[in-house]
């Protein structure tokens, strides 16, 4: 059984005429390309044989019935919504991808037990012009949204209400499996010329703000002894918690990407500094020793505040879905790794109530969320490949 | 011969009264309350006996004639425009202190050999809506500014022309010698708890921007190893620019006050860094013996452009004129020191052209350009006996 690999790069070039107009790709939500980008693969999904619905938040849902249609459905999603000026490829490969499984499966006269679903999620990116957070669609059906005033106030600017949300939830009961095929958008399976990532988890993280504060004065007329630059301060910050994950190894990684020095004017010896730091782990013990050596690092410099800005655990995929995806990479005899993901995908909130599955495959030089995006049209042939054979085994268990 | 502590106190509380709304005083060149509080001065100047005129870019120059009114004029000044929410201290003292000491004079009936002049200088801090550069007006007056046509359009904003600057220079050989009273904006009169800064000379200065180039990427799925951070790599030239100014001493500062990490978001890893970094002194080989040193930790780095965006040479005071002040304060039994000044003032650009001297006197906690700068009165007293005795000794020349 064998995909159409003209017809999908086919539909993929095709959908990335849904832009705005600039660099790369920008399809955000609650945009008119974005709601006629949704219609082609409507029409897509129409025209495979499935029966189509949006939810009440906007997640496209294209369903074909199983042998057994009242069991639970075997879904396959992710996201068609781009940031500004990103790729083609980012969450589109899974719903094209996820398509042209389900014709294969048509044209093929495979008869599936389960019923099968497509779902592309709404606003994956944090696309839409509202304070909703990355993976909203997929959190809202799963029922893992935090639903606040903060969020009621702002999904009201995408015209959406708390009863939107509510009806948009799904008992996960109704799903057997959640399978999504992703680009990797790092550069493990490029750099190791391997065709197929098996992904164990999604990192959990914990991101702060620090503010190291000093005393600004003015940068000609206070002497060198006399100074207490801000900066300077927080340099050992900045280097420590870069020492401290390298020190750790594992998996872990840790980012200071943003630093604010105020009053920031070269005339001024800084007075205060803010930086971000994050770290990010499968294993959120090995991101709590970081946090720890960071803290003890923190006093010993002093002067510093430390706010926890966000905490996110982690998110297993399930053992028997990654055993599954293995069978289908070694019976195509694609080289494949099982890895983690470093960011943060639709199938983060399935995993939380549904055995699920997610696939990698390669990003040329790593580069994504950016117009030079790429991935090779073989690879997404193979991680198509894997999924087609991937659903197969899960249909049959 | 006492000047009048009093008055002088209440010209200073008054003149504060012309501010824009809003923390301190913003009392910026080319605004209403600018020409209103300058009107002020002018009328003080009037009944100090001083006739008055506006030179054609907006200098205020009141003249009192001398015994022999042919000769080159001694004259004392310093500008009124502050900076946003500065305060009532940075300039207006050496401008009312000026008045203060011809009001001494003239009702001592004191017979000047020399005129006698107090000039409040336009556009001091850069205040005006141009980007002229500071010590505007008494660059123009010296005819020490480059007239290109960057400046031409921009003091087009402020409606001066080719022939304003061109009209408003001045023979330096019309000036005997320039005085200016001021507070230090530092802390070193303050900490030491001296009365009075002989000041040796203005630091020249040298300012760089420094681009360090690294490799932005994903903070989530870029693994350590493979990763190529600007701002880490950035960080031995920030701690390296405060080492190299330390280990050579001196009176040598040294600061890195603004940096910019480029994309600058907290989930990607610093691709660029750009840091302004300045050394000042009155040596200008001391500065150059840190620029060489800079660079060559640049080199080391690697991957670091380098721009040189401004060299101003040090200003040096006049040596008889620093004695004469000197001889005041032993006159009045004030404590005294010889000090560089690590800001600029009026007293740099005239100093290029005539003798000049400047006289210091504390900030309190060394507070300057910010709502909360504050000056003894006591100090003020001190600082315009000083110029008056110093005016006298001069003229006596």
């Amino acid at each position: 059984m064998l995909i159409n690999a003209s017809r999908l790069k086919n539909n993929l070039q095709e959908l990335s005429t849904f832009s705005e107009p600039g660099k790369g790709i920008t399809r955000r939500c609650f945009t008119d390309v974005y709601d006629k980008g949704l219609n082609y693969v409507r029409n897509l999904m129409e025209n495979a044989g499935l029966t189509t619905r949006l939810d009440s938040v906007g997640n496209l849902i294209g369903r074909k019935k199983g042998k057994y249609n009242n069991r639970s459905a075997i879904v396959i999603g992710s996201h068609i919504d781009t940031v500004p000026n990103g790729g083609m490829f980012d969450g589109t490969v899974g719903v094209l991808g996820a398509i042209e499984v389900i014709r294969t499966l048509t044209e093929s006269q495979y008869t599936n037990n389960y019923p099968l679903e497509v779902i592309s999620f709404y606003n994956e990116e944090s696309s839409a012009p509202a304070l909703t957070g990355g993976t909203f669609g997929s959190r809202v059906m799963m029922g893992v949204i935090n639903i606040n005033s903060f969020l009621l106030e702002n999904v009201k600017k995408i015209n959406l209400s708390e009863q939107d949300l509510q009806s948009a939830y799904r008992d996960p009961n109704t799903i057997k499996n959640y399978l999504e095929l992703h680009i990797e958008q790092g550069r493990i399976l490029y750099d190791q010329k391997i065709q197929i990532g098996i992904v164990t988890g999604i990192v959990g993280k914990k991101r702060y703000l620090a503010t190291v504060k000093g005393k600004a004065n003015h940068a000609g007329t206070t002497p060198m002894y006399d100074r207490d630059d801000a900066l300077l301060k927080a340099l050992p910050l900045i280097k420590g918690v870069n020492d401290i994950v390298r020190e750790i190894g594992t998996n872990l990684v840790g980012t200071v990407g943003r630093i604010d020095v105020k009053p920031g004017v070269q005339n001024v010896i800084p007075g205060e500094v803010e930086i971000t730091i994050e770290f990010r782990d499968l294993e959120f013990g090995t991101i709590d020793k970081a946090v720890k050596k960071m803290k003890d690092l923190i006093n010993k410099i002093g002067d510093t505040e430390l706010i926890e800005v966000e905490a996110k655990n982690s998110s297993l995929m399930d053992k028997n879905v990654q055993l599954q995806i293995e069978k289908a990479c070694i019976s195509n005899s694609f080289t494949h790794k099982y890895m983690p993901s470093g960011a943060g995908h639709d199938a983060r909130e399935l995993a939380k109530k549904v055995p699920s599955g997610l696939i990698f495959i390669p990003s040329i030089e790593g580069i994504s969320h950016a117009s030079d995006e790429m991935t090779d049209f073989d690879d997404i042939n193979n991680g198509t490949t894997v999924l087609l054979d991937t659903v197969k085994l899960l249909d049959n268990e």
